[in-house]
């Protein structure tokens, strides 16, 4: 066996204790060196799952340990950019939850220094690591559907967070529909050339006069004209819901996964199921999949599927909604970046 | 347009009620001419969905209307032979519910009328007119999946029945599982040669000293040596299930019809959906086309494609499953006829 | 039995003769008395469905018959209003094929004449008749969904039809979206305050210059601020695809089709099932209960459930897609009418 | 983190394999400390699985490492009983892959050896830890469905073996019918009163005169008189097909898993999805926490869920399906033993 490759995790809340986990359990090329978060306590917790992993209040501090390659950063969004930065100067290959940022001169600037200095940078777009969104993407790329015409794609989380957390995510745009933004490009291998996005304060009324909608409905006019339509939730009731169709002139694929165990209940009230609830559900898998290939990369020098550019067109494609929602107007894309 | 087929039903129960309104308002080709029933309440409510139907309690008054070709027998049971020699005799043409009746000398007497008269004779296998049914069938008969190896046939009601109905139907292998036999026969092109029945006494108590199970395995050994496995219930609180699958050595077909109105319903306690919950609307078509069928063969002058020796031959299967089950060992069909 | 309600049917093209069919076979209350074409063949070919019923090439003939009390619409959209004026002035009952028109001026003098004169005026959403819509709705308005949020509604036909009668038809918005707008008006209780749309012409090029798209998305902004995304396209090599699901606060319900016999093949190659190919295969039944509907409200004295006004404001959201799609931006319905 | 329990693997084949994986890599737990096997080679292959793991030709020499406290026993099946009782005798808990042996005097010699070393002994049933059969347990034992009543269970291979590694397994009672019988005993909560098996060779004749048979049903007759049926094959081109159903006076309940990834492919020609097609795919996570459990119980001292006693009473209802298929009679339970 080789070497572990030893990555430290910065950001110890729910994704970032999964990340280590992952790292300590399920990744048998890494190997977590350390944890960093302001709450302490938080970071002695995620170091638990490693043996000899350390926790750290500061995360300049495992920034500069030249023991450990490669981070992971699971902070709040707002802190993602500055962190690529210092980490990129640090010379650590990189690994960033998505999304990469919340504005396009910070990212641009954190994209400069991760070339400038030669690191590689993935951005945790993990629905491209499940098998179901692979073998889509395959059959597209495959020409199986012929030219797409039309996507349709949902995320709908199953609880409604509070205000505070919205805002300091961004906002559903960039939080949740960059999901579907990033899907759509991965899974139709086209770019997009103008979205129309409308949202609603059903849920959470306290977001209505920031723009925070907790409902929206975002189209998507592609490269080629075929056309997406997006629908978003802060709240299905009945568990995560996230399906995606993409259909051609040669035929349709459909991702869906509203099935947690395979068990079918027949009462007298019918025949029921349960649904998948939690996106840790759902894509489990799939997060310890985009590590693997991360670690894989880092280990062998490669440059990881899902790029820092990657992470900037979905965001570009986010803040484009997010102006449609603002200016109520179909915005195109190179209005934006 | 053809003059109508008038044809006239014997027996205004439950399904015969149906089989009048099918004749009366859905089978174009027919007309019906009367109806008789000792309840003759019942028959007149059951003409009532003609015009100019007749209604009587004495089922020889329609034999002897010389303007009456055919009939529809729908009485119990144990009175279908009697009828069916009466009714040949009379030159009529003759559609018979299942079973064709409850032992093998009658109904052997009853098929030789029928050959002497040279009337058309068909036996209600309704399934055998089912859309998904035909489909299987096709795809076995065009080798699709290669020689049949397994069956795995289900029926079960939704209700049970109290225990004097049960005992003049006949009991279950000929009232229910020989619904499941004529569905092998027909889906395999097979013939049988062994037979092995268990049932139990979990539902209605008493029938049990009179071998009148309310759940029973079934177990065919095909000519080939394929095998079968079918499961029966008179309880089925969900509603009614009827599914067949048919294994062969390149794949296997199944046969199912679980969920009633195509809509699902999304809540925190899951997602759920109805069932089909009675026999009339899972097979409410093909009980008009198979009626459909005899009309158009009486008025063409054609063979009926569900034959009185089909009728017999399901009849056999269930005999040799009553007598397995009382003797408690396989029977090999020869011992039966 | 009540003496059947004799109806004529003015176009007999291809739903038109289903229609005819449906009179004269399906309906035990109605009776096919005419049919009138321009193509006089196809008025025959439609009226041999019924005895007696007589075939004629212009339409004020049968409006003319005093023995005919009420009519079946299904001739090109364009003729529609003004039909309707002339058989609401004869005092015909009146069923008339969807869209009700091409325009609102038209629209409101064929609905002024209607009331005028008292008759009944059913618009042909069959939808409304089918068992999973019916369910949906009763969830929704029983309150099992609580507060409509998001809908998304899907109609795509199987094959794409060629400019010329596109173009006769007013386009996708009026001829096909237009189910989906009155499906979400009618699954929800909910009126529309604005419309976006988009389009492209994917399949059919030569429609782009005039607006006629062929793939389309658009979107909806309920009374209540709750939002619905709906996808169309002329052309689903795999079938007819329709779909529509409404998420409220405590839950979701979906009605699908996709299965058309119930019948799944498992082979080395994967699992497969056939897909309902056309309108007639999915709908088949409620176009029987619509026209069993009108029947009966003609029978009775009462107002038909699907009424002028509902033909009406789906026209107006139709129109507000087509001017967004040209505009490009979104339409307030207050623009319309 | 606790100190990992270093588990030995005896046995290096298919299973073997994945259980070194799994020790190494899955179950932070355990450590895999050493594998053996004759095949010396397979034994390092496997041994590379994990850091710092032996790898012996010669099993003898890990039951003699004192640092060793636990064994997993994947041999061929006729070697179980062996190793068991020598690795009792050695001290080490033991957990054995199904079935526990292919003879009930030697079975009883080793859980003697077990018992008087008082020593852990688990099972393989590794359906038992499959998240759907605990649900389905759960709700059978809960009182969900009411008294059990019948029960249907399939489990069929992908591929045919060769006539020599199905001599040297025991056969398919012994082999893979043994899974349903535990299933079911699992499931219900019931021990069985009386077996009736019959097979067939339709794929491998060669095993014919050896009762080597490839399909088969078998029926039970449950301790309260509820029935089951099992059908079992050595070919499913399809794929690995498991299923099970339990019904019960108040419902059903089913678990199936036949589609892998959640993906629909929609063309002209249907609509297909994958099955799942191997057993590692579909029992990939129960072959992962079957062995958490046991390496948990060991290092916590508790008794394993699935015991000896278990994997003895499932190897007496094989042999009782076997001694029916020779003997071609039902076979009562208290026969075997």
């Amino acid at each position: 066996m080789k070497e572990p490759v030893r990555v430290a995790v910065i950001g110890a809340g729910g994704i970032g204790q999964r990340h280590c986990q992952n790292l300590a359990q399920l990744i048998p090329g890494a190997e977590l060196a350390g944890v960093a978060d302001v709450d302490e306590e938080a970071a002695r917790r995620a170091a638990a799952f490693g043996r000899g992993a350390v926790a750290r209040r500061d995360y300049q501090d495992l920034l500069a340990d030249a023991s450990i390659p490669a981070v992971v950063i699971a902070t709040p969004n707002n802190t993602h950019t500055g962190i690529i930065e210092e980490a990129a100067q640090a010379g650590k290959d990189i690994f960033c939850e998505k999304p990469i940022g919340l504005d396009l001169p910070s990212v641009d600037a954190a994209l400069a220094a991760v070339a400038r200095q030669g690191v590689k940078l993935q951005i945790g777009f993990q629905r491209r690591f499940d098998p179901a969104y692979r073998k889509a993407r395959e059959a597209v790329a495959a020409g199986e559907l012929g030219p797409v015409e039309l996507v349709v794609a949902t995320t709908r989380d199953p609880e409604p967070r509070t205000i505070e957390p919205i805002r300091k995510s961004g906002g559903m745009f960039v939080d949740s529909t960059i999901h579907d933004l990033d899907s759509i490009r991965y899974l139709t291998g086209l770019e997009v050339q103008e979205v129309y996005a409308a949202g609603s304060n059903l849920i959470i009324p306290e977001g209505a006069r920031e723009y925070l909608v907790d409902t929206a409905v975002t189209f998507l006019r592609l490269e080629t004209d075929a056309l997406a339509a997006i629908t978003n939730s802060w709240r299905a009731v009945y568990g995560y819901d996230v399906t995606i169709e993409v259909m051609g002139a040669a035929g349709k694929i459909a991702v869906g996964f509203e099935e947690h165990a395979s068990v079918r209940r027949f009462t007298a009230q019918g025949v029921c199921h349960d649904h998948v609830y939690w996106f840790l559900e759902r894509f489990g898998e799939a997060f310890v999949q985009e590590l693997a290939h991360f670690v894989e990369c880092v280990a062998d020098g490669r440059e990881p599927e899902v790029s820092g550019q990657d992470g900037r067109a979905a965001l570009v494609l986010a803040e484009a909604a997010a102006r449609s929602l603002r200016e109520r107007r179909p915005v195109p894309i190179r209005e934006i970046g």
